[in-house]
């Protein structure tokens, strides 16, 4: 992994991917008691920053390979950005899917013309050897949620547009703090920002109980979480970082954050409110940082990643009931 | 008004205003039948469009004149923009609102460092002449919500940014939908788009029963609308085109298009799912106007102004629930 790969990702995303704004509200200002600016990629195509990485691995695929299609395993973001990138591309993907994702992700990657296949998360089921298993029968190509070279390399081209925009608003010193599941993100917009914008740091936030990340990166080696399943943050729950990630990350981020399910759903209230966008739990819990715990984060500036924007009504009225007035 | 003041604004707005994207998805543009970009003003500062002709007519003041500071009536963003634009430049607001304005607006034009004065809309009471009073006793600048050059001209920049916009992603000819109260938004996007992008038309949108630009454009001559409450799309509702906007109107916009208050909580409730974006009623009206009147639309492509999004959460959650399963 390296900043040209990051690069050429940027070349096959360009005019493809959305180039996100960066955000900002003084009411934010006021809770985190420093300047907040927010990059919000549920705004991107599919909903989430997952649509780089998924677009980007289909385009490096050689065409004739490509044309027998592609096949991911996701929670739900990354489904989507893989059917999309496929669908751009004109080549058939399948998309293995736990059968208690988010209604609204299942029906998503469907409708953009995905063959969805759905596995058992909570009884034991693995979903990489179901991928694994269709992708060697039918010739497929398996894009890996993170561990994926071109998967980090479009994740990262968020970092090369956060260094760039941040420039822009004066900010060359701040922590990042970016929503981490697997690290594909955490890691690709940390490659970014060492080639870019070393003056930004990135450290990943998880929800608790699932800061697998948080505790690999304070031991030095990889550790699990001890369940996948009890947090309202989907988008997020990984058994443990990458192997291609850690390394990465383990170079370039932390210390790690963790926030509550509580927290997520008051920052995605305050986003609502003052920036006007919908993020999901997953995607929230690095606002729900920089709001909450301000006092772990250094600095006269943060900037934060919204992740993603697929979230189901009924948690999102939860949201917005329990806190917005 | 001419295109040269549209450009002055632009350059006093630039690096201030957020040039906001140009969003799109396929689900919609598969409701509405064609192409649908929506141009996201909600994303604006203060959560709607206001902040551009807020701030450009503040920043338009002599030195001098502006130092006592200035005054606005609005039944809420006006009156964001209109505080947050004299906040950047360091001068005093008073802002007069309507005692019934949702309650999020009031209160953040108070957090914004403006003086609220309330008055009884249904009862009759004339925010003009208590503006107008206001004004000549404190010496303050009167910023008028849409009858107002600095103000047209800022929210001209929007149609500026449509223009480039549209041009990138191919569109040369399309309906250019506007959510339409009194006009500001609607004329300065009108002139902008005749100067830049002569193949782009602007249509006023506007709630059923409240749709005196429509009537005043097909009857050639300004009516009123006949009560100026009972709409869910508060933002929009004014008696009368303005002096000044409806004879720009006149000249390149039209015909009007109306919508009833289910439709706008319906585009409210796709603009939660397919762009994670938070509409307000009378942000959405043109949004809903293309999804739910298509057939009064011509052409390929449509493009989209959705105008704001400072929603109170309670009717926020009423479009989720209503429509969003």
């Amino acid at each position: 992994m390296n900043i040209e790969m990051i690069e050429a990702a940027a070349a096959r995303l360009d005019g493809v991917a959305r180039r996100t704004p960066l955000l900002s509200s003084p009411f934010l200002d006021e809770i985190a008691g420093r300047r907040v600016l927010i990059k919000p990629e549920c705004l991107q195509h599919t909903g989430s920053f997952k649509f780089r990485g998924g677009y980007n691995s289909v385009a490096a695929i050689d065409p004739e390979t490509r044309a027998r299609g592609v096949i991911a395993y996701s929670s739900g973001n990354h489904a989507q950005g893989a059917a999309l990138g496929a669908r751009l591309h004109g080549v058939p993907a399948v998309i293995v899917m736990p059968q208690d994702a988010p209604a609204i992700k299942l029906a998503n990657t469907a409708a953009l013309g995905a063959e969805v296949v759905t596995y058992d998360r909570v009884g034991g089921e693995s979903r990489e050897a179901i991928g694994e298993a269709l992708a060697t029968e039918r010739g497929l190509t398996l894009i890996r949620p993170y561990d994926h070279p071109e998967v980090i390399a479009g994740q990262g081209t968020t970092g090369l547009e956060i260094a760039a925009q941040a420039t822009e608003h004066g900010v060359t010193e701040a922590d990042v703090l970016v929503c981490c599941g697997g690290g594909g993100l955490t890691s690709g917009i940390a490659l970014a920002l060492e080639a870019k914008a070393p003056g930004l740091k990135v450290r990943p936030v998880e929800p608790e109980g699932f800061d697998d990340v948080k505790r690999s990166l304070a031991s030095g080696q990889v550790v699990t979480n001890n369940t996948q399943t009890g947090s309202l943050c989907d988008a997020v729950l990984t058994p443990a970082p990458g192997e291609l990630t850690f390394p990465i990350m383990q170079r370039l981020c932390g210390p790690g954050m963790a926030v509550t399910d509580e927290d997520a759903l008051r920052a995605m209230a305050e986003a609502f409110n003052r920036l006007k966008i919908v993020a999901e739990p997953g995607g929230a819990v690095a606002l729900a940082a920089a709001l909450y715990h301000a006092a772990e984060v250094e600095g006269d500036a943060v900037i934060v990643v919204v992740s993603g924007g697929n979230v189901d009504p009924a948690v999102f009225q939860r949201a917005l009931a329990g806190f917005s007035d």
